[in-house]
């Protein structure tokens, strides 16, 4: 076959253009009969036949008798006797390829009862486990004012919203929300989406696509869904390294300030608790001439007085006082452009926003498709998310709870020499870095201890720093720590896990075990901790309803 | 400056390549510092500038001192004088364009009450209105059974899943929701996404992307969703013509049968509610090797016997004696490889989910990353769905209903000569073909006769097709239909919009007052009407789990 096909380029001037028996067999395997039409020697012949075929739909188009050792004769090979494609080996062999490294997921069933939280039964009710790894940080899916508000919405608004925001499914519940959200983050206007995933690809994709020549600068732990945004921007984009400004600043300073760019971060990296240098990206976006997105989807509730995220947490004493006003001087929050968060974190349900300018949030509310085109979330969704916010600006004390459960877990670690991942935030990546042995931990846990961690692989984290993620919430008392303690203890020695000792041996690894690691302070100071909810100023928990014309078109 | 760049081009020999004053005008918008450092002349001096800069992060990389008419300048002038790019001045322009062209939305704050459906309030909550626009097709978002489900899911499990289906976000919700969709399609498993939006954009992009030279044939009315997954397969597609199967075949022809090739496509389009021959499409795919991916959206709930969709419909009669079962011989339905739907319109909640075949399901639940990485729905809402599913599925009725409503409207219309678009489905398209009488029909509706019509403008259909689209649902009895006739009777007098006589005199357009036009005789029959719901088979109300591993990765 093969010397067919060299003898075919030799003789035909198409094929000799083609160049080469590699680019016959690109051509064979994209569209040779299409280009064959083409063809002074086959391609009359083909259009009869072609003619024929697609008048009555019966017949496939066919080439001439082929002539041996003629590029014709693949024409017709391909024309008539070719077998279909095999999708379904594809799958098999792509899920295979999962099975092999280790990478294949296998699913927890697991079901959180609010009444019980932190505790979830498996399939059988009377099954219980503790769960330490769950993204609902406040604990706030099963706050009882988040609930019923939930279910009055449900029995006055009905299940679901019926349609598109712009066909009959806007209503008082996003108003509300949105006008919380852009409250919380001190913006004039936000916008709801189904996910922070759809947020995070829509809006990238969209400033992508409708600015010219924008060029993105993105931190290299950035989340999937800016990965895919920025993917789907379809324009230059530069990779830097985490959290490394210098690099970020050379990678800037390659473009006129004229030229459009734009600076894509998060807050809190969750799968490591890194964090950004706000300020810091804001001082260099400011100097070039880039836009600012900052996802703070693992961040709100979390920091600053009233939950808004690390962006807030940098002028935490400012806010704190200031409530929810704005401040004076320009904060750090105010120099972000955009932030990004989550409803279904730390807020308790499900959806994603993105806070604001006016304008912007009108820009994307008129162009972005995966706004646009899609159902709006339920009305008890909406409410429910509203109220956890709502609720949380004024319970500075679950932040602080969080901070300090987190705390109690990272001392106990550190003192029985289980590598966590250093971080200043509330994260608690407890390092394994072998897919197949953090899935067996992740097991043990759940069978011996009735523990509930799971195992984070690739593609979530980078092969060879597979972790288990630990979550503590405002209802992880230290009681319940102590018991997760010895559990990871026991399972550490039974699955002879390398410790903080082992990983020294090794020169280290993400700051376990590396001698000339420098440990960044905690973002919550000992003197934040130890504030008061009434430390807090009394407008802070006043309903905002503002600027609502932003995300409706009209005045409200 | 141009006479500058003119003599730039004549004297550097990087410039001559870059050919003319307008290539210059592009790198000079793009990145011509960076271009300008592989240049023998500044390439050197720049290096220089750069390193300095790049070591302390304080200094923009500068050139050395122009000559004056020489290309130097330029980058000179980049480097230091230029202005920041303007983002607001964009924005603003872009905002702008909207509201010239009357494609500007303006949302209406509409809240549909649950025990007065099909009514909702407006601002205040005595401003009542009768909405005719949702997609709430069955009215089982204010059903009773969904929304007592949805409470006790909330009492019981909290308000939202808590994580990813990966990380705690995996429970009996999403179990047993899945096993609905997939029983209600006769398909081994489902997977369940934040919506059908993001549903058909993981799908389609996933299958682009990781099927080599995959061809995609897409119709050119295709959702918003799947054109935008389209575009992110990156890969070679064809737009056929709607519903033309005669251009489909003449494109599936010009590649070879071992090429793999997909065909995307609905079969109820929401906008003009036209139907696909899913039969044919079919019988196409089989016959050129190509998958088939349906978007039912707007047909589950609505057709077959258990509102699996037109895909159903097609075997009528078979699958109400079958029940849940799969059919003896191929149905179409099961000769269709991956069937997508909606959980936001029909079945009242929110969310979206793809059927297929259990190594697909797999396949994308392990690959798609806007499954993986993205919080599950709330088990309150996904419980809400799955009820909703299995409701429906045994009241043939509610689908009769909603038939015989849509045929009493479609009826008054014509006898008042309203330009209604000819279609054999639910929907029920008022023609008025411009942006801005549509805007102040919809609007006058609201003002005079308190009736919720939303204005369907560009970019959601044509321009020059812009249209009321009404949707009755089993609640939308005909006392309402006679108040909804005469006051679009009214406005149509008001406005002097073109009646059908009017578009018949300018020789018609969509199937209105075309003199040529066949009708399509409706999809359900006479005698598909008139059954009752105990001619269903009684095993149709079986809840059912099967295949649960399909989305779990283990037995349970």
């Amino acid at each position: 076959m093969e010397s067919i096909a060299r003898q075919s380029v030799k003789m035909c001037p198409f094929m000799q253009r083609a160049g080469s028996v590699q680019g016959l067999q690109v051509l064979h395997n994209a569209n040779l009969p299409a280009v064959a039409r083409k063809c002074p020697v086959v391609g009359h012949a083909m259009s009869r036949a072609y003619a024929t075929a697609s008048g009555t739909g019966a017949r496939r188009a066919t080439a001439p008798e082929p002539k041996a050792g003629s590029a014709n004769e693949m024409v017709a090979n391909h024309a008539t006797q070719e077998s279909l494609f095999d999708y379904d080996g594809l799958f098999e062999t792509e899920i295979e390829k999962k099975r092999l490294d280790k990478s294949y997921r296998f699913f927890n069933n697991i079901n959180r009862l609010a009444k019980e939280f932190p505790k979830a039964h498996r399939d059988l009710e009377d099954d219980k486990v503790t769960v330490w790894c769950s993204n609902d940080y406040l604990a706030l899916s099963k706050n009882q004012q988040v609930i019923d508000v939930m279910k009055k919405t449900l029995d006055k608004y009905g299940a679901g919203a019926g349609g598109t925001r712009n066909i009959a499914g806007h209503n008082r519940h996003a108003l509300k929300l949105e006008a919380e959200v852009a409250a919380l983050h001190k913006k004039e206007g936000a916008l709801v989406f189904s996910s922070c995933y759809v947020a995070n690809d829509a809006v990238l994709s969209l400033l992508g696509q409708k600015i010219k020549d924008l060029v993105i600068f993105s931190d290299e732990l950035n989340h999937a869904s800016m990965i895919v945004g920025i993917k789907h921007a379809n324009t230059t984009k530069h990779i830097f390294r985490h959290n490394d400004y210098d690099q970020l600043e050379e990678m800037l300073q390659m473009y006129p300030r004229s030229t459009p760019k734009l600076i894509a971060f998060e807050s809190v990296y969750s799968m490591s608790g890194s964090v950004a240098d706000i300020d810091r990206i804001c001082t260099l976006a400011e100097k070039y001439g880039a836009l600012t997105f900052l996802d703070e989807v693992h961040a709100v509730g979390l920091y600053g007085p009233h939950g808004a995220g690390v962006a807030e947490h940098c002028d935490f004493e400012a806010h704190r006082l200031a409530g929810i006003k704005s401040l004076p001087d320009k904060s750090v929050m105010d120099r972000v452009d955009m932030i990004t968060g989550t409803l279904g974190k730390s807020f308790g349900t499900v959806g994603g926003y993105v806070a604001a300018s006016q304008r912007l949030i009108d820009w994307f509310r008129s162009y972005a498709p995966g706004f646009i085109f899609t159902t709006s979330l339920p009305p008890s969704v909406m409410a429910g998310a509203a109220e956890a916010i709502r609720y949380q600006r004024s319970h500075l004390e679950l932040r602080q709870l969080q901070q300090l459960h987190t705390g109690y877990v990272k001392q106990g670690m550190k003192e029985l020499g289980i590598p966590v991942i250093p971080n200043p935030s509330h994260i608690v990546p407890v390092l394994v870095g072998n897919p197949d042995l953090t899935k067996q931990a992740s097991d043990l846990l759940m069978k011996n201890h009735k523990i509930y961690v799971q195992a984070i692989n690739f593609p979530t984290v980078a092969r060879g720093t597979e972790r288990l993620r630990i979550t503590p919430t405002p209802d992880h008392t230290d009681d319940l720590s102590d018991i997760l303690l010895d559990a990871v203890d026991d399972v550490f020695n039974e699955l002879q896990l390398p410790r903080v000792r082992d990983w020294e041996s090794q020169g280290g690894i993400l700051g376990v075990g590396e001698s000339d690691f420098v440990e960044q302070s905690n973002l919550w100071t000992e003197e934040q901790l130890s504030l008061s909810n009434n430390q807090l100023n009394p407008n802070v928990s006043d309903p905002v309803l503002g600027n609502l014309e932003v995300s409706s078109g009209i005045k409200v």
